[in-house]
């Protein structure tokens, strides 16, 4: 689906153009193009691959869709695959934006996502100076927009991190940190799968041999790169802690059993001693002069109780019970 | 077993050739000559070594078989070792092809694997223009159809970790989960000798210096790089989360067992109360006189169900059963 | 807010001077002017950008504040961000100090912390010779002082640990154990991040093309850097300890509860010998000819005291109890 | 102790010729000299070093033996130290074999292994279109044949792990399968020692800069690179799975206490009802009319059978026994 | 304090000179100055400093001591921090030798360690054709002198393990197992942080561009990182083993545990079974036939003989007893 599709002359909007223009507007010096597109067909992408003289293998990439993120350079053109990461309902919901870059046109395809980037076409309209660097400013634009949506989602992973923290010493809730330590364990797996590749790439948009559609944008791919960077490191502190705090967790339930097995055992120590006791007054020799006494009952109680009272004291102070 | 044996010239198939012929058609200048073999005999590689000019030691290691993958170069020839993987009754099996490519001819060995090439050629013939590159492109479509061929087995590795996964917190699934994830993590593991050693090498064939035959094709072997990079990706994720899985799974045992000991202790210690009390009753001196009374018996069994009662209730609260 | 507005020439302090002075100050040769920032606001930094003629990237960068630590070359002058850690209240508090470095001037500004550098300028104009080297000199000053802060919160990290090490084979302590590990673990990771950035970023200002400002100073910079990759180093080393303590500190649990285990199996061992021995006793068959004896029931207590004996002798000899 | 020392010319075997003569034929154009000694003395090494001007280094660590595996180049001449691995009664036993290489000598010597080199010798005597490529290629035969006795030591390898493997879900095999995994382990890692470094060096004898000696035969070098390669790789995969299969058996020995945990409980709480119930009819209350029946005894039994079968139903149906 | 303070030249001993001469040695042609301190005072640093014109940081990082082990370069100067390690009283103490060289001087400064160098100056005298490659080689003496000394350390960290590896199996050494790998960890991470920095500042004094005092010596400095490299792989295959072996330590103690929870079920079931036939004949029914019978006691006890005997066999075949 089309979404825009607007031809721009020394960083101002010239017009809205139809698609069949494209190729006569591609030839005009110091005009650029820059078409979005949303779930886009076979047909469109065809369409496309002809006005732009797109490289079918980028084109065949942007068609299967679930690609990895990359940059991948073509003559003078970059085709560039980023993920759009977003959360939804405690999940991560994965959309996928590849982008056409060529000296003078911009492409962007915009699949299984509803945030649009009319932003950024907003942004660089009002910075005609900016605008005016051309199509590797606004590929530039686009990233940053990609990138700046990683961002909340960042900041909700740690947050979970943080609640599941706060509750990993708390007695019995082992079993439902364990499974959020999991499922959190997943979701930044997803994060880092669309950060890491893209991150290792954007580093050939700056330094080395750049692109010649970035070349006048490098400090500019650099600032994404350091913004990917970090988020690549703390995803990298997350899953460190995370791993960190399964192994915690579980020593913590060790240890509660432990104190379980202990409890038990001091429990059982008592009532093993009181029915020792009371088993030997149930013995029914003929001459066990206590029985015959008459406070011999009560006494035989207190005495019972007496030593459960020792053992039950010994226990707290041994801080089994 | 000689499959095919084929001269092509200008992207078209110029006729079904004998295998004596190939040293012949080899030097007919625009050229070019795709062999398919099958289970080779040491009699047909040496024949073909003759034919081609092989390098002794690449016949060697495709006569070894069972070689890691990889891409070497011989002078101005390629010489490739590729792993057909598949998914059959649960388990992996594993072929092999190699590859000789050189600059006017292509020469593939299928070994242990029913799933020919056929379509490859097929598809090659059908597009002459690309055919017209020569056996650089032979050789990526080769390459990108043992690298297809992967892809069905990761989804059938990762559905079947997600399969796991849904087990991974119902109690009483431990051990089926353990086993279950011990022999996922060979099948992975399997897939990675497949995968990882062939992307290092595939590097080599689009940046940096680049083999001759290799040469026009550049975008291609970059295109075979990503997927493999992929997949790579998707395995190291696989490996990591079974890492993960295999702790969480001995945290929920331990968890469990800590359930199970906190209710043997709970009802352990309704019964020994139960037992001390009714031994208490049960001795025998002379002067008891509760046991004398009319009602002694029921408002003793009352009392100790009420003792009992209230032990159960506190422990059901404390969660212990 | 404005902390210093220095000009120097020739390793001298010329004159304080208004922020408005700056460009004019800057033009006169070897003349350089190094402004000190504390927490500094949009309209601040934007004058600063002004006079300075700064990238407006570092200015965002710098404006946005909680960045990673950094060093970028924007053109000729230098861009660094560094972490200011200290420990308060046995926690980490992070502050953050940005520094603009140019051909001929200094800008720093701090965020988020009372610890100002006067103590740097001060070293710095008492020692003309070094000051006479210009901006790069006083960059590696303010390096050097923010990394002189990282070794006491370094120490106190080792202390903590060398603490907790005491603790870790005492029974009982196990549970604190493990939340100071997990707690300590936390604030390495903080610091971590401090330093591991700086790290690899500070190695391009010594090897390799090195930015023109630091040209001069280059020995200086790997000192800094050396002194970080101790640091790191050792951050490193005890986070592999925390790693091997939480694994141990599990170990740890683990045998204890097996002693305790022992402990219970031997005394419910011997009590269930006595219980069924006053059983047997207790039971109400017509002819148990013992029963009858005198002496029977000394008898009997003794029988049963000298098997509980030998019991608890066995199990003390095979380290049960 | 010597075991050969032969003159070869353009590929043929000249004579055998005494060790004085050695430094007078490697004065003859065209001649190379392959020497052989085993477990040599220090003199040997000295008239060695004198005869083929050694480096004094080079002699210093053959006799010092005991090596890390390298390759050392002095010059013109290569220094190659090569570990020598035998599995004999379920023990790697190992050796080491030193080889000095020089334009036109090679000089071999082994050191604590009965396993000789003389088929090597043989085989290049065979084929002298390859012997006369001179010392790169005897050092490679040598290399190759050292290579080549790793296999069947990482096939026994290979062959005790899948053994433990078909244990390792076998209920009460857990403490012999830790034993053999551990006892595999430190094999695995004494062929690793041997590997490992040996693989690193030797990729410096086909890639980059290549010592002169080598020049020839840099594709053979890497056809041993290949190898080693692949060794290498198995054995990580080896190790990666020796840990797996470590946290598995715990998590197994985990499963079955825990198991075993429950059937106690069930069994433990079976019995405590039956205790409870005999006790209560074991008090000594005057009015109990139950104890008066006549048929009250068999009635109380079946009862208590009654109670203790439907437990054990439940028990079972539960998976507890 | 000073040590010693000689001029050489041509490889032998001039004389003894005073320190204040040592800059007037140093501008006679072919003569080298070589001056050992031990634990220097500021004062004689800095007299040390103007003799030989040392660079002030090295200077600085000499006199704080408690360096991370470098080479660093200072022009044509080195300056190499380097860890003396010693086994003293099962504890590692840790010294530091600090060796400036320039093209005609070496200057050692040995901290906190009793064991000097004197043998390395003697060794260099008796080998005048050695000494006279000058200053570099005496700085590879130093080096090879005390990493020399590494190796024992590092026997006696091999011993260790290999006892701790003896009593690994072995029931009930768990606690001391997991106390003694612990203590060992820590020497090894002490060790390694004395060679592994060593070893990777040592690669830059043979390989690529090497310093000017160390170029005639190259051979000599890779011999040293050969040495280094070795240990540091010893290193890291105990830290690997440790790791390892705390591990398999850990599932011994659960296995062991296993053990006792079956033993302690086995008895506790035989016990409970007496128990319960014990009560049952201890119950008050009036109607209780065998109570009555003349040998109804030695059969009521040879029948709860033979089922606990029956149990005991039973429990026994299942390896629970």
């Amino acid at each position: 689906m089309l979404i825009n599709c607007v031809a721009y002359q020394e960083g101002k909007k010239l017009k809205d153009i139809a698609i069949e223009e494209i190729s006569d507007y591609l030839e005009i010096p110091g005009c650029f193009v820059w078409v979005a597109l949303l779930d886009a067909t076979l047909a469109e992408l065809e369409k496309m691959r002809e006005e732009f003289d797109l490289h079918p293998l980028a084109v065949e990439d942007s068609w299967q869709s679930h690609q990895r993120p990359k940059i991948d350079e073509y003559g003078d053109s970059v085709f560039a695959v980023m993920q759009l990461v977003k959360m939804a309902d405690d999940e991560l919901s994965l959309g996928e934006v590849d982008v056409f870059v060529g000296l003078n046109y911009v492409l962007s395809v915009r699949n299984r996502s509803n945030d649009g980037f009319l932003g950024v076409r907003a942004r660089c309209e009002r910075e005609p100076h900016l605008l005016s660097q051309g199509a590797g400013f606004v590929f530039y634009a686009l990233m940053d927009a990609v990138v700046d949506r990683y961002f909340p989602v960042l900041d909700e992973l740690e947050t979970e991190l943080e609640n599941i923290e706060e509750q990993i010493f708390i007695k019995g809730s082992a079993r439902s940190n364990i499974e959020r330590l999991y499922a959190l364990k997943r979701k930044v797996m997803a994060l880092k799968h669309a950060v890491a590749p893209l991150m290792e790439d954007t580093g050939k948009l700056y330094r080395g041999r750049v692109p010649r559609v970035c070349a006048n944008s490098q400090e500019y791919f650099r600032d994404v790169f350091d913004h990917l960077t970090h988020i690549n490191a703390s995803i990298d502190t997350i899953r460190d802690t995370i791993g960190t705090a399964i192994q915690v967790n579980l020593s913590m339930v060790t240890i509660e059993e432990s104190e379980v097995t202990k409890r038990l055992a001091a429990w059982a120590g008592i009532f093993a001693v009181a029915t020792a006791f009371v088993g030997i007054w149930g013995m029914n020799f003929d001459v066990m002069p206590e029985l015959r006494l008459k406070y011999g009952y009560p006494v035989a109680l207190s005495a019972i109780a007496l030593v459960c009272g020792i053992l039950y004291r010994r226990f707290k102070k041994a801080g089994w019970l």
